[in-house]
């Protein structure tokens, strides 16, 4: 079996590491955000999953939606769309040898920004809360792509 | 030009290939369904998509939902929100040097368990089969993430 | 600091990388023209976003859908769906060692098809021009799946 620990005594890539399974568990908690939610508000998308509480019409009932559901749902799509590139450009830009610092700032601002975003959505805070902290991201996200097109374009 | 076999020499590395490989297409598979139940059911999303149907007022009774297809549709950005989380998080714990029989255990549970929760979603199963399946693949994942955080964390 | 550029001098690695980036920053765009969409047509999915436009009653009107907002948004999912198996997949496949034309012309046949699956969309174009492109991208990944499955399947 092959020693893989060079990979993970690279400080880019640890940084990276730990960066990206934090924002994927945050992203991951937005389910858990949708399922209470869903049980405390009594609103569901299948008859299954409110068989409980009560049997033919008056379960159909609690098939309907809500904002509170929706407005989550929204939240937890626009992170998989941003999540997404942010980690397959992240690995790619972190194995192409970037500068330490520059590589750290990149990943803290993400992380920040789609953290807040995640407040910003959920709270609600007024506009242009959201929009900039969606803009954070996603320009950290270009810049990394950036530099990859820049410096190494093989096509 | 290098020679990267040292990387899939490594036991981890490869049996996180081959279950990565296999839950992505099972999620692939998805579309497939979707695209049956559509053409199967005549139920459309674009315009274009019914045109040879018929033509203008006819074709636009088409444009419609459906439970069926509604449900495909649920369980596959189910499938999405859940396996981006356990791509990222798994590729970055299989480089991070884990026991072999650990990452074996940790990869087989994930993909039994999002399997499972396809078949409990699409057949339907009465509850609680599709939230076990659930939160089976999602304690994998945080089990994950949390060996990475502690082992490794560089911020 | 261990020296990465090893797998930065590996063609297939480094293609992989280029067409990547390429993809998800053509991904990322989605988001920018659903804002548009959203902004210039004015219709929007929360009840902040819309307060500058009037208050109470008056900002309620522009809480609706559009075709045009929901088409964009449909193309942007279908994008997700996609492109995250190939981020996945054609990772692993990048590093199995396949011969460097055979990963070139999978990689440039999966983003010709994407960029083309995007215009068909958004345009529309009349039918099989958007599946087409949906199966030839579908084909690719699968194409890549099934070499990684057959050489190297470690369970």
């Amino acid at each position: 079996m092959v020693d893989l620990t060079e990979l993970m005594e690279n400080d880019v890539f640890m940084a990276f590491t730990s960066y990206t399974t934090i924002i994927l568990s945050k992203m991951m908690f937005m389910s858990t955000a949708t399922a209470f939610y869903r049980l405390t508000r009594k609103v569901f998308a299948n008859p299954e999953d409110c068989a409980g509480f009560g049997k033919g019409e008056n379960a159909k009932k609690y098939l309907r939606t809500d904002d509170r559901v929706e407005r989550v749902r929204r939240a937890h799509l626009n992170d998989l769309e941003n999540i997404v590139p942010f980690l397959g450009i992240g690995l790619l830009y972190s194995l192409s040898g970037p500068d330490l610092s520059t590589a750290i700032l990149h990943f803290r601002l993400f992380v920040g920004a789609r953290i807040y975003h995640t407040i910003a959505y959920l709270t609600p805070l007024p506009q242009p809360n959201r929009a900039l902290a969606f803009f954070v991201g996603y320009g950290v996200t270009f810049s990394m792509a950036y530099r990859l097109l820049k410096s190494r374009l093989y096509l």
